[in-house]
């Protein structure tokens, strides 16, 4: 076992963000002396209190640092005493954007004894894998405002698509399809009314397919996708997706594979020109922060897929072993708090 | 009581269309009489086989004669032989924007007898109503491309808001919710993200509530709202959205409702400057279409919301009620054809 040193950024963030982050540590610090990691960790206060100290969300010299490091573990940002938006754009989607991250992973996966709210729905029927684009769509920001205030206002909003951002995107998607037993991608849009951006989705789509004769594909509409998602999951194994839809269809899978608690995500540069940046799908909570309520299995689930990222595809399989292990059990025992979820899984990864 | 004779628009259109219309008009004709309704009705041939023949959509002069009608229905179009986008854009989306239906009404109700996906939910859980804006937001086809084809290639999407938009459909929905017993208005979106487009919404939801103090108003963002319609669907009882986000939810609402085969909806111009146009949310089914196994309950739903338009609620009443009768029986009795459906709810309603 060869040993190596990773540097390792973590944001806590707001609200429940530092109380499920500290599980993901635990989990981390658990599975790493067997796997020969170490981490060379640097915390960052970013979120809502140094916004209401200084007015900064991610400032340039901070975000010089986050590129110095290997990857990034976030806990969730967001507080209600932010105006809605400052910190999500100022600090979450600002990391996105200028580290690159054009992959967002999401996987869509029920785990045996989670129960979902779908009736009849085993975990054979939901497992797949959402590539959502994270660097462009309608989350670029462009788009303004006239005669803000009057009856004659007007506000747009404008989604930007490139080849080069859906190209690297689709290829990408193509490759985690292939590397699935079931080898099929879904391209989920709406390009029957976005017709512009639709198209070179679709585009692209049959071009890079080409080189992928052995993963099928298929298109959907957003709308659909949604019915889709509660009627038969099934029928999804991979689907990429624009930034947008994405967020909204990961939430939905989110909730189908059993609640926002258990939903990892990573935003992914797969180029590594900038660290990755892992973090569960939530938000901060603010109402359940400081009771020890939250379920950190999301942030955890966020680690294992970190640990794939720096390559310790072994680690990552431990975590998610134990994190499969510990829901069969929690559905026998009870709830149980973040602590106690983190201790129980830190302990099995470390056995 | 007083007979009152009304111009009545029919669109068959595609697939499963014509078949689902033909129950909506079976049923609207069973009800008449007793409620001193009589239709003039004219049939438009618009759909697949027209822009084969011609290559029109919608042209001017039918546009022009549809303008003197006082009611429009339509079943479905689009088709796997013409590109996708061309009918729903060319005839449906160009129907909507010329007259001017900036509410796009959609009832997501549970009605007993009816299976939903999902587990534990009942008929109370599930009794809402979507307004979701008609005419702007990123279905105006504002947008282009550049570079079409190459490896530069930006291809854009323009949502456009503006606030005699957006005022007009929150000021619909504040009158929906001021008259539902539970009053309460939800606002969905992303002001998070789409920050001019979400602050005009929220900004005109807080001006237009003044006028609504009975009206207890919320804010939930779109993904959230996703998860929400699968976990807490007793959260919402009147929600008011954007011409994307409520094409969205409205087929999960659709989906938790019991399937796409029951969702109806209207295309409301409220201030009658043109005809509305009722039709059902499911798209033309190309794979069922001429094998009598559509369900023409949601087209019959539509015809309930058209003759609630005209001022016809006794009829209304009647035709929703049959339809809710002819569910529990159905739940005992099984699955029946197209025809069948029809003719049981026609039965019910000319009682
Ligand atoms: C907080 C918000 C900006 C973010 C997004 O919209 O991407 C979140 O919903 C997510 O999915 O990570
Ligand atoms: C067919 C399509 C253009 C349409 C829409 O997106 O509005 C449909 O999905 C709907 O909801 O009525």
């Amino acid at each position: 076992m060869v040993s190596r040193s990773v540097r390792l950024a973590v944001i806590p963030g707001d609200g429940i963000g530092p109380e499920v982050v500290a599980e993901g540590l635990k989990v981390l610090d658990a599975v790493s002396p067997s796997s020969g990691l170490t981490f060379e960790r640097t915390s960052y206060d970013l979120g809502a209190a140094r916004w209401h100290r200084t007015g900064e969300t991610l400032p340039d010299a901070v975000l010089d640092e986050l590129r110095q490091q290997e990857v990034i573990l976030l806990g969730a940002v967001g507080d209600p005493t932010v105006p809605s938006g400052t910190l999500e754009r100022g600090l979450l989607l600002r990391a996105r954007f200028e580290l690159d991250h054009y992959v967002n992973l999401r996987p869509v996966k029920l785990f045996p004894g989670v129960s979902t709210p779908l009736a009849g729905v085993t975990t054979d029927d939901i497992d797949m894998v959402v590539i959502r684009e994270g660097t462009e769509g309608p989350y670029t920001g462009v788009g303004g405002v006239v005669r803000k205030g009057t009856q004659h206002e007007v506000a747009t909003q404008e989604s930007v698509n490139t080849a080069y951002g859906v190209e690297r995107v689709i290829r990408y998607a193509f490759e985690v399809a292939a590397g699935r037993p079931r080898k099929h991608l879904t391209l989920v849009h709406k390009d029957n009314v976005l017709t512009f951006a639709g198209d070179l989705y679709q585009r692209t789509l049959k071009q890079v397919g080409e080189e992928y004769p052995q993963v099928t594909t298929a298109y959907c509409h957003v709308d659909a996708a949604t019915m889709f998602f509660v009627s038969q999951p099934q029928r999804f194994d991979t689907i990429v997706t624009d930034n947008l839809f994405g967020d909204i269809i990961t939430d939905l899978g989110a909730a189908v594979a059993g609640g926002i608690g258990l939903a990892a995500s990573g935003n992914v540069n797969p180029d590594r020109t900038a660290p990755s940046m892992f973090e569960p799908v939530h938000g901060s909570a603010p109402d359940i922060a400081g009771q020890g309520k939250a379920d950190p299995t999301a942030t955890i689930l966020s680690v294992a897929m970190l640990l794939d990222h720096i390559g310790a595809a072994d680690a990552a399989r431990r975590v998610e072993r134990a994190v499969s292990d510990d829901l069969a059990e929690r559905a026998a025992v009870g709830e149980r708090s973040t602590t106690q979820i983190g201790d129980a899984i830190a302990k099995r990864v470390s056995g």
